[in-house]
């Protein structure tokens, strides 16, 4: 096939390297790029450079953050005995449109994944640790409720409640919305072993 | 929402101002930037530059390419009394695929719109015109069989015939693959007007 720009085509492959965008979008995208003005392309390629630039790991949650301490530790009126511990960055903007946390979070950068050679040492949990053997109340683990995440979320219970800290797990049982009918049974067995009284 | 990283949320606002990127994908892939080498988001964004940088119209047919003529125009072997004329560069990448055209393109940039003020001084129709004047045999109106492509062929096709050049449009009918009884009622009647004896 011939092709009559290779700069257009770098762009399409580049574009198709993303996840979730097939050779199709990336065209699209990719046209649309070189239909518009040379100033929101310029703002586009600053806005990809500056994430790499900027962004660093706050030193106490290791959550992204452009300053460190992140805003959500340097928040002085947030309660800091109470550590929400989550998988990754996006987690912690999740529960943060929830709204309803108001402790601080530890993100742990993922979670155990043999097949990949991701185990203890490859997470911030030693840094968890340390955080739990200062003036902390309660920790709540909020790993995904995968086989993973469960994993997890039990290896580090074991390592936290020699300390003496309160460890819970965030719940897990039909979502809001959800129906009896289709839940799958795993969830259903969850959320009968996880009722609460009336 | 208290945002962690105002650098990511700038690369996100930037993901979803491109066609068919809501938010939840823009997230996905600011996090995809984020996470991958420096070195890769570094090719990303000289892409996008490049296209506006480097890309430029190639003076004879106005498609798109990085050299002047474009590699199309340049190709001795194909016939130069055989224009096809199409809307937008893309649709010279699809043709160039079926790969049963030899001949050459002329890329209006567009179709008429009158709602958008698009008229025939916004299209390279006067140029296309001039190319008529010269040694062309055929000029085949491949714009898309949508009302405006309709309008936009018939008005050209007008301008065209004094000139004695033979002037054609591509076929109409039903796609390859496609089902007489799914086919819309404008296809099915573009569809037997256009047949042909076996």
């Amino acid at each position: 096939m011939t092709q009559t720009s290779a700069t257009l085509e770098e762009l399409v492959d580049q574009f198709s390297r993303l996840p979730g965008i097939g050779r199709k979008t990336a065209y699209r995208l990719a046209y649309h790029v070189l239909k518009a003005p040379p100033e929101a392309a310029r703002e586009l390629a600053r806005a990809i450079l500056n994430v790499k630039e900027k962004i660093r790991s706050c030193s106490v949650c290791f959550n992204i953050s452009d300053d460190d301490p992140c805003p959500i530790c340097g928040d002085e009126e947030r309660n800091r005995k109470l550590i929400c511990v989550v998988e990754e960055p996006h987690d912690v903007v999740a529960l943060q449109r929830a709204g309803s946390f108001d402790g601080v979070f530890h993100v742990l950068g993922g979670v155990f994944a043999p097949l990949d050679g991701i185990g203890p040492e490859d997470l911030k949990i030693a840094e968890l640790v340390t955080r739990a053997k200062s003036d902390v109340e309660e920790i709540i683990l909020a790993t995904n409720p995968t086989p993973e995440g469960e994993t997890t979320a039990l290896y580090i219970a074991k390592l936290l409640k020699p300390l003496g800290v309160k460890v819970s797990r965030i719940a897990r049982g039909l979502p809001m919305g959800g129906d009896v009918e289709y839940a799958d049974l795993h969830t259903l067995a969850k959320a009968l072993e996880g009722r609460t009284e009336f």
